[in-house]
């Protein structure tokens, strides 16, 4: 996998209101984008920091992957997304490199953007996940 | 604080050789500088993954931040920095937002950067580091 970049960074939150509230004002964040995604369990903000992007997720549900990270290790940073031109591809490369695939097939993520998540175990503890943008170069993103 | 970019995000290791081994091989990763920080107690590897920059850190003893966050969370990621113009200026705006300085003065940082953390408590779980760069075009990095 040769990403382009980094296309965002995801944390994880308990209030996802006062989350954005606090980057707002303590960073300057504009949301750019809210939005439920009910296959993953979160609601996320998606926020500009500057000229990088976040998002702050917090769950639907207790029972949630997102929920029970928060139980287990409180709030804080959850994965890190690269873009990439082609996600098949560069799910094949990671595959051949060793990556665990939690998504052996793309999914749709936020902004109907091509996503797929590899697992931490084989990442040196780091959920990775990887974003088709096609090389767009606003990342697909607005 | 509004930061101009994302500087580059943290991740803690505890083999610095097999997690840059790691990087290279499954992201095609660059590895620009290897340290090591005395006063933080951290051996580090500055990457470049496509546009953006890693920081991966192992501790110089058990008993250092990186060490203890190791021991209580094990390997993952660690701090999120962003780029400011004036750090001084970005220290006196983050206080003044609610921020929980652990630098109320800025020190020195990998490549001679004048750096500061901020305590994850007041940024939702986040370890924070502000990082000066003064707007140069490469972060300050090469």
């Amino acid at each position: 996998v040769h990403p382009l970049d980094l296309h965002h960074i995801g944390h994880a939150v308990s209030d996802l209101d006062a989350a954005v509230d606090l980057y707002e004002r303590m960073f300057g964040a504009v949301c750019d984008d809210r939005a439920t995604l009910a296959e993953q369990g979160v609601h996320v903000a998606a926020l500009l920091v500057g000229a990088s992007r976040l998002e702050l997720m917090a769950p639907t549900e207790p029972d949630t992957p997102v929920g029970r990270f928060l139980a287990k290790r409180g709030p804080g940073m959850h994965h890190v997304a690269y873009e990439v031109g082609d996600i098949r591809e560069a799910l094949a490369e990671a595959d051949a490199a060793g990556a665990q695939l939690i998504d052996p097939e793309p999914r749709s993520g936020l902004h109907g953007l091509q996503v797929a998540f590899i697992h931490p175990e084989s990442v040196a503890g780091v959920l990775v996940e990887l974003v088709e943008t096609r090389g767009g170069s606003d990342g697909g993103w607005s």
